[in-house]
């Protein structure tokens, strides 16, 4: 007899999950080349030479022991140092290695943070901007915390302050924002910051305890038309950064990322402390040791992750010139159109007939829209514009 | 204002990190040389040549997307198929690879399986044999679940069978044992292993629900003296293996493992599947992929293991010669001799007078006993046995 609340949803994959065995089967059938699966945000491009440089020259110069020896659950010292150093000289911060915890990717990260701000089945609630990771949601009731939804303003996908507003009590702890965002391809503006800042600031006091603001941003790097992205801490002093070299350094199967948080954050001389209790707890034992440092040495480093424009630029115009009615990503390699008829499972199922695989938006917790990762080659794009075309027809 | 809980014990590291700590501080005063330091369980030896020669073939040779791209959180497939076929040649099991779900080492491993066969919060139980690993405790009650002690037969710290059975009741999920076993250095004999599976067959017929045992064998293949060390599902159908590539390749830093289970255990056709479902929800999106392929190809490979039954023979011949109390340990790199006070935390501060670091049993859950940890050069275990003469004598 196993868990009756696991073995419940024993086996149940995602929907996006679903979507990309069946285009790995259709592929049989039909040819790889002929199938234009666009679920999955696998990174397309490859990491920088220097990763596998770097992680060559560390086993060839390097004791083994050493090499592939534990480190402790907070991460190397050197890794921490590093990465703080990077942040300092992008962002004007003044991090230090005691502000940076080195987590399994971005996924462990947000886990960690959700449980470091909260406690188990006391009714506290975490607030996520729909349209949203569906994980989130997951994560945050496995920590026996209520997940709130606040629908995003849906002219630019930025957040609806009068809906966020409205979500906010006495038992919120944080609010969760992923910028720039998946599945939008949205950018949260200085304005939005500042805006949420303030929101939440005044909130916390009215409360007497801190709303964290909780900021996933695997997708800092890749943002579009020289976006500047604002960086949350400088606007927010209860920030605690979600990082991820999964794009950045194209590295999504090492897991590798950290939380990052400033000394003004309340509470900041334990911080470190708790989310090690919390990690100690779900046994995160410590990050692998080979690419944390490889990330010591490469942190400098970025994937030519240029194809995420040149593809954007592709597919925005191509579906706005079709007819189809979208907002311009800001970056990501995500766009998010809506679908030609109200129920978006529908659509995608419609648009199977053309072997365009795309996700139906009510994963992410939104009804009527599509997501399409544009994380492949630009000549899949390209071939896929007519087959888009095709689809509008059929509904016009 | 973080969670109650986790920030009550923010910092808190156990007493094992505690001394290894006061080691490096130490070394800085009387020199690395001269420091003793018992206290930590970290390989000594390097992985095999072998492992890095693959990992950088492996990153020679394929596309830096394939390499370091997003595995499925159950691992690849052919990494699974390896290691079944690795467990069918040495134990004549009928492993495939849907037994085998890959887990970030052993920590995970075990985590994973007690929240698989328990429910937060509704009296689960599950059973430990002490003295034990003390993550055990924290990872059993972080899953909402007791933690129920039953204290080992200390004449040869063999399960104590009259003191388990009054521990097992209608809450009883599962048992976890450790063989070879930290901290003790036991094996499980098959008498022991035949008796465990016959004891908890009963049980499960009693309560008409399975209880697991849940068998945490990291330490698997360090055995001493050709101890033929049994193969648990071969005598009990519901166990889950966890098992860790951290000594067998020396790889601890890499955090790399797995569970696997046969196709007879209750509910096999869901366990995968529940399983990942666990994972999900604690954020273990996947096993690092690079070292997933290296464990691939290395699945036969093993760590020259030999210097810790050099280093068992000397300490274990030494401290007997000389007085102390001890049980001579079959596997693992440690000892676990009685102090020679009843108060082990005062015997072990007194043993710091002569530079010898080792862990007070306290930490273990059993009174008067200390752990010694003998990964470390011979020669450092040879330089210490005077000083362990000079401490026995301070008592005699």
């Amino acid at each position: 007899m196993l868990s009756k609340k696991y073995s419940k949803v024993a086996g149940q994959s995602s929907v996006i999950r679903q979507i990309f065995e069946y285009g790995k089967k259709r592929a049989e059938v039909v040819g790889a080349d002929n199938i234009f699966d666009f679920s999955i945000g696998n990174p397309s491009v490859p990491a920088p030479g220097s990763v596998n440089e770097t992680a060559i020259r560390i086993m060839n110069e390097n004791d083994p022991c050493f090499v592939h020896g534990y480190p402790s659950a907070i991460g190397y010292d050197d890794t921490r140092e590093s990465i703080a150093g990077n942040l300092n000289r992008r962002y004007g911060m003044n991090y230090h290695k005691n502000n940076i915890f080195m987590t399994n990717g971005a996924a462990a990260a947000i886990s960690l943070c959700f449980r470091t701000v909260t406690d188990y089945g006391v009714g506290d609630e975490i607030i996520v901007i729909a349209p949203y990771f569906p994980e989130y949601k997951c994560f945050i009731e496995g920590a026996g915390v209520k997940c709130v939804e606040s629908q995003a303003d849906t002219k630019d996908f930025q957040i609806d302050f009068d809906d966020l507003s409205s979500k906010i009590n006495e038992h919120t702890r944080a609010v969760i924002i992923n910028s720039p965002n998946n599945p939008t391809g949205a950018c949260y503006s200085e304005d939005t910051i500042k805006k949420l800042a303030s929101v939440l600031e005044e909130a916390s006091n009215k409360y007497k305890r801190a709303i964290y603001i909780i900021s996933d941003e695997p997708y800092r790097e890749i943002v579009f038309d020289g976006f500047n992205i604002p960086y949350v801490p400088k606007y927010y002093k209860n920030t605690l950064v979600c990082y991820s070299y999964s794009k950045s350094l194209s590295l999504p199967g090492e897991r590798i990322g950290y939380i990052a948080f400033t000394d003004d954050a309340d509470d900041s001389d334990i911080l470190l402390g708790t989310i090690g209790a919390v990690a100690r707890e779900i046994s995160y034992v410590g990050v692998p040791s080979l690419f944390q440092m490889v990330v010591r040495d490469c942190v400098d480093e970025l994937a030519d992750i240029s194809i995420y424009e040149t593809n954007k630029n592709l597919i925005y115009n191509a579906l706005k010139d079709i007819g189809y009615s979208v907002v311009e990503p800001k970056g990501t390699f995500y766009i998010f159109p809506k679908c030609l008829e109200d129920d978006a499972s529908s659509f995608c199922e419609k648009a199977k007939e053309y072997d365009l695989l795309i996700v139906p938006s009510d994963s992410f917790s939104i009804k009527g829209y599509f997501r399409l990762s544009y994380c492949v080659p630009t000549s899949r794009v390209e071939r896929a514009i007519p087959l888009f075309e095709r689809l509008y027809k059929d509904y016009n």
